[in-house]
């Protein structure tokens, strides 16, 4: 039933945490499939492909492709290669100088758009094959899957960094921004409101290109929160602007997907908040590329799930089936209980999901109870209660002594 | 023996992951002497003690006060400020007031200069008391003691980010630099080479304020790392500048210290590795504020050093000692055996420690033996072997497939 030949996978996109699980689970899938005779890596994915830069995954040793599971980002390279028609149809030349049949291609939408353009493109020629999609990304935009793998790690980093940078915020009595990545959809900025418990925990403004603020809206709004608080913590996508205002970036420099390389917006918000007075002193932060590689933030729901999407990608792909991304399907959020599906390649292709707005409160400064459940199950460490292991910590009570003397005047 | 009356405790300059743990520890061995009857926090630190600000900490519940010892940064808040002689005044009319006849002042050199001076004070007046600073800084720069409380925390986050990004670095194949707090000092960049075990392992360079490299000398060692390893990273001291030329920082800001705020320093070392072509891309990263509060990078040694130097403060100023500071006397590197001593608070005051020059290698682009026996004990997490449970993976292989097509020669 099965196609026989050789396989091959390629990572694609910016890496995240949990992206060799999805590998590692393909190779030790396709080791069961008697049909798979050889596994491949495309190294720096579609660039390697191109260029007949395989390497035999079979091959190595199993109990190092094992604990590449917990090695966060690309093992085998990645790139940002948008591929046009010349390069598409190289991809089907090398397919058939080395007996690929199957190919998994593991990345966001616009990974996601390629693999069905060489899917379609395999059907109309004399070679057949199975192309199926691995999600991953987190920006955690893509269509019809309930999530990504990556998001989740990465929304468990973010969310305790802003609990830890809030801390520090707390310490001086500052505003503090914190830039967060996503491009044009705000799903990993709202992730930071997942270790928020109480009212005076960070973050106490978030703002997502999903729902625009006005300039004077956001210096209300963060006024308000500050003098409340006495300090005060905002997380913003870098995707974010000022309603009827340009995006800010720091940087006219594009990436080899044709999309602008964003950041710039916290800190100019930062600036913002001392110029117009609203503190003397303000700080910010990127989170920056830690947020999709730092192992010690992994979710064990994000790992396990990213495993299984690349077993299953396997394993359907061997059953017969093409043109397809595997998806993950939510059943319950408490407890949490998801399914392995899939979809057409062109649902989730070039399609962008951006976070509901109506997951996002009235003002456009913070997250809904919806977005909690839907977050919690996918931030949660590996010995946790479902989304309860972020950091927390007792404040303290704070007894004040009487005053005993005059009011202290600093001599000028 | 021991003065009766209250005792009052300041946190003050940067957070720390750790500084809490000083102040538990203080707090918890001040409950067994009689003679300390009330023991207050002072908020934002000198800007508190002005301005009556006390907070009675016997008062807190004691399993809260206990919880403080994980949790990062400065929990009855920090200042930046340099007292001149009124505001000194003040303060010993702030302890007669108050019946203080303890202080604790908790920070780095600045904060021991204003302790000495207090103590000077307190001597020349008629109020005797006790004065004791208690070492803190990631910076790592206090004379005499072996190292610094918050240090070995801070390093573990420099080290294992390092290793992480370095991850992400290696699947795209570009250049990255990261820069590493420590203003005027290197230790906290240095630190970034404890997570390296192989020549392949990032950071391939390193660059420290202690030794200069010109700008020629840089763009051939990169050149040379990103030929070899076909990925480069290099972490970067904030307070880095080629030999014979400015510092380079994103702005003409001070702090209250006085101090100019650095950064900039990595993107500026990025956008040279674009323009001199050592890569076509290359990117940065600043590790921020999350260096000093990030408290899943807790050092084991690092909180329980910082405890003890807490609670032997205590201790030594309940014996009658005064214009000291606390320090760490290091006995052994392996086993890490080291003692909690003291010193007068003149022989660190306004001091700063760089890191030996011998430590650096001759080409000033990495550390040698004797400071991995350094940093070794200081970075290790809760339950390891010392310094040996920073992030590590095995690498594939890549048992390369023979190629059977032309090269690829693209479309233009």
């Amino acid at each position: 039933m099965a196609l026989k030949g050789n396989a091959c996978i390629a990572q694609s996109g910016g890496p995240t945490i949990v992206i060799n699980a999805s590998m590692v689970g393909a190779i030790e899938a396709a080791r069961d499939i008697p049909e798979i005779e050889g596994f491949y890596g495309a190294l720096n994915g579609l660039k390697g492909l191109l260029n007949e830069e395989l390497t035999e995954l079979f091959r190595e040793d199993p109990a190092v492709v094992s604990a590449l599971k917990l090695c966060p980002s690309a093992a085998i390279g990645t790139a940002r290669l948008k591929p046009k028609k010349p390069e598409l149809l190289r991809t089907m030349e090398v397919f058939k100088a080395h007996n690929i049949r199957y190919f998994f291609y593991n990345g966001g939408n616009d990974t996601q758009l390629a693999c069905h353009l060489i899917s379609e493109l395999a059907k109309t020629s004399d070679w057949e094959m199975q192309v199926v999609g691995i999600p991953k990304t987190i920006d955690n935009d893509l269509e019809v899957t309930d999530h990504c793998p990556g998001y989740g790690s990465a929304s468990r980093y973010a969310a305790a960094a802003v609990q830890f940078a809030g801390k520090d915020s707390e310490a001086f009595g500052n505003p503090h921004v914190i830039e967060i990545m996503g491009r044009n959809v705000g799903w990993l900025t709202a992730a930071a409101w997942a270790g928020k418990r109480h009212e005076i925990d960070p973050p106490h403004l978030v703002y997502l290109p999903e729902k625009l603020v006005t300039r004077a809206q956001f210096l209300e709004d963060a006024h308000a929160a500050f003098k409340k608080h006495k300090f005060l913590v905002i997380a913003v996508s870098e995707g974010f602007a000022f309603e009827g205002e340009d995006k800010a970036t720091t940087s006219d420099k594009v990436d080899s997907f044709g999309h602008a390389r964003l950041g710039g917006v916290g800190s100019a918000l930062s600036d913002l908040l001392e110029e117009e007075k609203v503190s003397s002193r303000s700080r910010s932060d990127k989170l920056g590329n830690l947020q999709r590689c730092f192992g010690w933030a992994t979710s064990k729901v994000d790992l396990d799930e990213a495993y299984e999407v690349g077993r299953q990608a396997v394993l359907k792909a061997a059953r017969g089936e093409t043109d397809i991304m595997i998806t993950i399907d939510r059943k319950s959020d408490e407890p949490y209980v998801a399914e392995i599906g899939d979809t057409a390649l062109m649902s989730v292709a070039d399609k962008e999901k951006r976070v509901p707005v109506e997951w996002i409160n009235e003002a456009g400064n913070g997250m809904t109870e919806d977005f909690m459940r839907y977050i919690r199950p996918l931030v949660s460490g590996a010995a946790a209660t479902v989304g309860d292991d972020l950091p927390q910590w007792p404040r303290l009570t704070k007894f004040m002594v009487d005053k005993k003397l005059a009011p202290y005047a600093p001599v000028k």
